[in-house]
């Protein structure tokens, strides 16, 4: 194999493939439209990742460094793939430049886009300044401004997340679960009460999906060791008194309508199929399963397959997905990548 | 790298190790305890797999196969090994045999152990032979059998499918989320009534983590096209009226006390640490997690790694997890252990 591996996208997926080609020396080029490699951990300044703690501009950070400094990868930011010709070990980029690159494969490590809340509106967002996204949480959390109210910079007192804000809403379209806003927001509710030790903080939820190792470390804790409560609920609306943010619902459990009044209100956003999906699809002849998700075919023979030969995917564009998972996969992209060419070889051996 | 890494255990994220690292011409030695390699979904008997749907004979006996075939691949099965000395890049293991084999490094795939249902015991099993647990159900399935009730052999008319058996469950120190049985259990719904269209399935739950795209795929369909019933719950005991076996508990949604009749109770068994793993960890050197997983590092600057440098962890063996994810994780891993010699390579060059 000569040819360059084409990764498209450089958040934790691409990094990963393309250190993984890069320690074999295998060469890649990524094609990234943002002006800065990170993906969404660093472009949104996300703060501490689930569930290592440490913080996204370090752990992220580092594989950017990582790849930045690895003479096999090349990195193209600003940039799109308008063109994708060929087949498995003669393919053609071009790009938005103009520029045209010769690949053997391409990875789509092409992420998701967080929900817009504005979708949701009477959850109160865009209508209400101190109703905000997990998003707006974590870069005050990571920018070191801490916690405040957008309103009047004010400490809130009172807190509310609410899950599923883009997930599981047929109303709006959006089916699926988004996998990891429970954990996200049971890790943010404790870096909030560490912050600010005397705002309450509660969790509507459906279904606590802390699942895993994270049952303990998440939800268990935070309800423990940093009183965070949780309340199964369906929302009705996020609305004002003039003064406070009032969430009202329907407990679910005790079936008793609930009027709950909040300093702030923080939508835990889903995440959707990236608005590109439609291009990326057509640009590289692959198809998208129903939510509109790049789709990934069977992973025994052969990881992170989409519809076209030579054409692999990994991460959160196949659909809602953490980002421990998502480097797993672009490892493992970058393997399959690699034992295809081993199996044309020895084909044509 | 002339050695060859050694992978303890030959299941889903055994197999993707070797496979990734003979793809590129390097050579391991996989090191099972059971006398044949697959690990749970074969050892076990699994039916259809999450979520491809494909027969677990027919997907991890692909890959199986596949190693099989792989001449950079040496398989030793009924075997464990009984010490591990040096350093990353001159170990040298010992096995049960007394064979001594000089590798590079290992990896741990050495999985998990089903929960004994026994250690339920006021849920019936052990003690009425139609209370089942869902490894039954799936050797039921896959061996052509059907889903029938020990105890007479007859189609069960109503089926009870218990979500959370040895998981979610402080009482009896299992506090963690298994995070793939309620999907495994919607799933396991979807086939009965699809085998035998008159028979109700329930499924009893404290909340429903089918996170993703299993949404959709699995709770819902399994709701709409199946008419499987869901109902939340927290269960006191199984009993027998010496016709039906009867589950007691309470509706958390209704606040009721709810007894229905089954002729058939399936228990959703957890995923517990390897028992092996006191001895592995022992062997190997590495830490075990709070709960008895074998603890694996950050996974942004090194896939995979144990307290233990040289020695990778990959699949279950860290906790919880499905199947697809323990095989993403088995090809980052060997990718973790080649990169890692790569450094060593330019630290020394």
């Amino acid at each position: 194999m000569t040819k360059p591996v084409l990764i498209l996208g450089g958040g934790p997926a691409g990094l990963a493939a393309a250190h993984s080609l890069g320690a074999i020396g295998r060469e890649s080029i990524i094609v990234e439209k943002e002006d800065r490699l990170g993906g969404a951990p660093i472009i949104s300044g996300y703060a501490k990742l689930v569930p290592t703690g440490e913080w996204a501009k370090d752990a992220i950070g580092g594989m950017v460094t990582r790849v930045q400094k690895n003479d096999k990868v090349t990195v193209k930011t600003g940039a799109t793939v308008t063109a994708f010709d060929g087949e498995p070990g003669a393919f053609t980029a071009t790009l938005s430049s103009g520029e045209s690159l010769d690949v053997e494969a391409a990875i789509l490590c092409s992420g998701f886009t967080h929900f817009d809340s504005v979708n949701k509106p009477e959850w109160g967002f865009g209508t209400f300044p101190d109703v905000v996204t997990t998003t707006q949480v974590e870069q005050m959390i990571s920018s070191g401004q801490g916690v405040r109210c957008p309103s009047d910079g004010r400490k809130p007192k009172r807190v509310a997340i609410l899950l599923c804000v883009g997930s599981r809403d047929r109303q709006i379209g959006r089916e699926w679960c988004s996998k990891i806003c429970c954990t996200v927001s049971s890790n943010m509710a404790m870096e909030i009460r560490e912050e600010l030790p005397d705002c309450h903080v509660y969790i509507y939820y459906m279904d606590i999906r802390t699942f895993g190792l994270y049952e303990t470390k998440y939800y268990w804790r935070s309800q423990e060791e940093f009183k965070v409560k949780y309340i199964k609920a369906r929302i009705a609306e996020v609305t004002s008194d003039g003064e406070k943010l009032i969430v009202k619902g329907e407990d679910t459990l005790v079936k008793r309508p609930i009027t709950i009044p909040f300093d702030m209100v923080v939508h835990a956003i889903g995440m959707d199929p990236n608005v590109d999906n439609p291009t990326i699809a057509e640009t590289f002849g692959v198809d998208l399963e129903e939510h509109g998700h790049i789709g990934s075919a069977n992973r025994y023979g052969g990881m992170a397959q989409t519809s076209r030969p030579g054409v692999y995917v990994a991460g959160a564009a196949t659909g809602p997905e953490t980002i421990d998972d998502s480097i797993a996969q672009g490892h493992a992209a970058a393997m399959a990548v690699l034992s295809s060419f081993e199996s044309v070889m020895e084909q044509t051996a």
